[in-house]
């Protein structure tokens, strides 16, 4: 790739009136969160391979974090989850941080792991449980508020595996009554981002299995509390782009999880299984960022992205750089829709128009464009290769030395 | 089967403190509306196989709706769908209906077969086709009026086939604005049932895609306008009882369109694919009627079951014979769930004890409790063999002199 | 879009070490057929919209098509379906599509519209049903010695919408029989493609469900039977590129039915939905091209393309082309993945590298490729412009003149 | 349940010419095999909840398999899994289950969990790791010896996670070199039963993704491969006993893994979710032990039935004896269906009535049947409520003294 490449692209992109300098504005204020737990091993129900250079304790892991962001200036804020990161001191990690030019992002409570929440959390019929898992929320958003976070993110894996074996309606009921509580003890401007799954730990039902019962329940709680969209998390052929309109529409989608899927929650590295759903839900966001509502315009302002992947086979540090590389990619792509021909082509009823008008966007090639912008942000062109060839990943092979696999 | 069968059975459930009489008498007072369409042809996309003996018009549909009634019991009422079923005097319809013992159900409006529905009814960018879409949902109230039916229940193929074509946003906006011009049409007691269906016959995406988008344009309607869940309008896996419960629980399940699936929306016989799904979604339902909440008990006493089915292959009368019985089969089988052994078993958090004692009630044979109210009711023992024999269905294969197939 | 783009790619590749030349010389032989029924009307069982322009004979059809090929160079032949092509002259039809430059391609039975199929055709239970299949089927290859077609293209919508319907083995049983006659049948040079599909318009079971049940009765039948994959007709999730790598091993992949998909045979403009995967069959394809066994690559040689589309709500000469212009971009892009780099990679374990190696030849832009290629070919540019802009659109339109809507 | 129940359902049965003492012959002699580490402790990724009664060695779960048979008659054979039941003799360990009146059974290799396997085991595209994988699999043959096993269950973990990530046709040819060399040591009499998996978990392609890969393979090896049948291992919507008719029909069904699903491989206990599933599987496999072919009744005789679950939550012993209770149960139902009554339907078109032939049979209820077949053989007429309060149940809470939580 050459100057010339880029300067083909924008002039190309200037006779279809883009506004270049826009879009490398918005692509250089794009921030995605990475996940903590990202840099740790994990696997599947039949395997955890243990990668030698992963890191091992939270600090380590918001040092990688905070390499993803030298490399790639996407990612200044690094999400935590408790009580994999648990400490000590949260100002400690706070500072630790900081140093790193980095901050810590949202706070994710753990309720599936303790063996007192083997038949749900806060829809446990056991009122102890019930407090138990409430009580945990509540430190975290205490730890929100040593943190300086913004978002306390909810998934939970409430559910049952079998019929009869839960109250449906009831555990339904307990759910609200935690959260309520919870909702009460958020500071103003702190949010509560609610997940949903269709499956899975559970496999008959899911407390929260869809999009429309996390809805449901933010709307009860109050202005605070928004919808997490983890793309993942979706039965076979949803429309997910569609989702993400409306709730943005509804003014409650709070965030994403991203990663990829072709089967069920495969947790892959968003954008390498379907690039073209990624550009389309960031098609309706960037359609929803201009839209004449200010309330929908700023929700879109303050939509969380996140990564939110379970890397198995792949090194770490290297393969959260490749996916916010590729939501960078399907976002910039996003940015070159023309939505005056695509509004004109679906005035006059012209479906092949309409459709071209979305898709050509995805077509062309945001290398060049990538790559100015790397370069006008004092950015490695190149940030895969410059996390192979460069000390940090020398500095985290230095770490096997501690490994027993 | 003899009385000593029944004897028997009434033995056993009364030993496990079932109160026999009750059953009965809740069996007897189950409604399922038939639709006039599912005495008529139908077909997919390949083919329609024309049947000899189907009714051809909304007289000869509201009489094959009657035998069905005067073989089960068990249909009251039946579902019209305008134009299909459109006529010059629905005095003369009711009278028609009402003289052979039934009554005229839920109106069901068709904004999808007119060429100007193409991209879309009252979602469609042109404002009057969005008009003309609306109006005829106005007529469909006014019809309501006419034929005493309190349901209008909407079915939306309203969709798109390519990203772009739509403007997603946009198009929920019209949605609603031309529901709520409908709603305000209402008469005091009659409902608005807004349906949901996962694809078809769009294939990108569905305007009303999911309960939760059909929910919450109830919510925002009012009072008068509830979900109906048509069971085979859900992405695979879905886990159908869930979405039951929860609309119980929110007061919002207005209704059911029956019918059975393995793939998509097969429209088969209810009952016939998955018996156990049936089971538990009424599991759900007898299990919210006794809820301490009398809203929620007074939402399930005004359910509307409904038969909503594309009979492609069977013969019309019989396939709707059938239909209704599987829906009191597994009715009758969720009313001797004993729902305080399952509530102990929870409690104790006895999973295999909880699932075994929703189970057990799936698996009791209720074909000697089903003859016994049929004979109690001076109804047909076997309504399938006494159609086969009986004068209707000579009267039926009349009809076959003016047809051409 | 200028020759400087051009330029610039070309220089690009050939860093990559891409011999451009023979990538376009592949381009250029790359051929795609089109089907006469895609230029009739379609669509789904709740209306079929009649298109004004719409072809209403064999001879207009294959009008049409012509024009498709004379837009795009890319589609030299046309399937029939017979009974919908049926004529007097299959000599006529032949000689009327040569003079406009095409051929006749597949011939196509139909064994699912006439009444007697019902519950099936060559699976039916009623042996003198299984015959006029049978003759059918001969008759089909008798056309195709007339109208010098290689292809037996064979699609059955056998199956059954309950359990018990049918008796599954005997039905296998009763299909391997016939087929094996119409094998006989064939001459040589001819080949019987055999196509699966998951589900639809049977509902229970279908009889060729899979690609396993077409395999395995190819192989019986012997090597002028061949598989042919719809890229529509699977199950939700699966791997498509895997079915047409392992075919290609198989050396048993005789064709494609093109379209698109995002739940069930959705029938879309191919590569619509989801252009990574197409990208990812043709990756496939050409990585078996190289393939170190003749037969291999033979096979690829003589893999039939052919479109499959039920075109709904588009215009149709405009669809067609879209459809061949969205097969050709994803071959091309096929054509500049680099498999040494990806061999490399696997080999070195390089799981991420070895990903990158595949996804970037996505990645790159091929429309300045695909322009010079139209140059070189002395074709349009711009297809869909040409023929909006064109004569041939202006004679269409005059159909409509006798259309009653 | 009295003895009148039993006499009033014999009289039924006799009554529609049901052979009642056949049915309760063949319900004596069915067996099926319980798996080693169905005994022990499992989860998902997010969690393995310790039970603190579950078996610990080989040797214990050997001991529950037996309590099972105790039970319930029904499991003289137990499957163990290498390495986890990897033990310095397996004279010993065969001794000791022959000494609790039960045998070792399928000889299970594990090719998942060694570091080596990470990017597969016998397709790794390094060939000192197939060659392990190789000899891994030539122990497990030389252990079958030992035990006296008859049948070697494969399953492969093997797959990728991303397109590009493997040589997809590479490693279809290693896994048959590997399988031909492994087929070769197998004894006279020794089965290789090669199970297929839809995906997890690899997420992009599974080398053995679905039958028709299993079936083929065993094809090409020989007379003793055979395809056993994971019932969850399937995509949403396949009619999992059409696959087993299929295969039973080409004599190559060796053997089912049951277990049950509603999203994907849930493993959850079989029976659990869609009971009439088991059933119509069950209908399918008697209907081809009354073939007139005598390769097919033989291949019906030799099906090894093998319960394959992952109890996160539930106790492990009664799991499993609820598990084979449903395999019985639907066994018992299935062996109802009148097969005449259901072929006169089928012959004379009708398919209402094909379809009640079969479905009436799983409406009996077969529990006053089954406590008669347990009376004759002297096993507990109530195996879960034997097992709750028996002796075995005290011997194992003991094994709660060593547990640390």
């Amino acid at each position: 790739m050459t100057d010339q490449d880029y300067q083909l692209f924008e002039q190309r992109q200037r006779a279809r009136g883009i506004d270049v300098e826009r879009v490398k504005s918005r692509l250089k204020s794009l921030k995605i969160e990475t996940p903590s737990w990202g840099f740790g091993d994990s696997g599947t129900r039949f395997k955890v391979f243990r990668n030698r250079y992963a890191a091992r304790t939270p600090y380590e892991r918001i040092e990688d974090a905070a390499e993803v962001h030298r490399l790639t200036g996407l990612c200044p804020s690094v999400a935590i989850h408790i009580p994999w990161d648990k400490t000590d001191s949260y100002d400690g990690l706070r500072s630790h941080a900081e140093s790193l030019g980095v901050t810590i992002g949202a706070i994710n409570p753990n309720l599936f792991q303790d063996d007192a929440y083997m038949l749900g959390s806060v829809t446990n019929a056991d009122v102890t449980i019930r407090r138990k898992a409430t009580e945990h929320l509540l430190e975290c958003v205490d730890i929100a508020r040593q943190t300086g976070s913004r978002d306390i993110s909810l998934w939970f894996a409430d559910g049952t595996n079998y019929p009869g074996q839960g109250d449906l309606r009831a555990r339904k009921t307990w759910m609200r009554e935690s959260l309520e509580e919870v909702y009460g003890a958020l500071a103003p401007g702190m949010r509560m981002l609610i997940e949903y799954k269709f499956f899975e730990p559970a496999f008959y039902h899911t407390d929260l299995a869809d999009w429309g019962m996390a809805y449901n329940l933010a709307c009860k709680l109050g202005p605070q509390a928004q919808v997490l969209v983890d793309t993942g998390h979706h039965a076979p052929g949803t429309n997910v782009e569609h989702i993400v309109a409306y709730l943005l529409d509804e003014c409650r989608l709070g965030g994403f999880h991203f990663n990829s899927r072709k089967y069920a929650d495969d947790d892959l590295i968003v954008g390498a299984i379907d690039p073209y759903e990624l550009f389309l839900i960031f098609y309706q966001i960037v359609h929803a960022s201009e839209d004449a509502c200010a309330d929908v315009r700023s929700t879109v302002d303050n939509i969380a992205y996140m990564i939110d992947q379970s890397h198995n086979i792949e090194p770490k540090v290297e393969a959260m750089v490749r996916s916010v590389l590729n939501v960078q990619t399907q976002y910039a792509k996003a940015l070159l829709v023309d939505h005056a021909e695509v509004r004109a082509a679906q005035e006059r009823q012209d479906v092949l128009g309409a459709e071209e008008a979305v898709r050509k966007a995805f077509e062309f090639d945001v290398g060049p464009l990538l790559r100015v912008v790397r370069e006008e942000q004092g950015l490695p062109v190149d940030p895969i290769a410059a996390f192979r060839e460069g000390a940090y990943n020398g500095k985290i092979k230095k770490r096997a030395s501690s490994f027993k696999g």
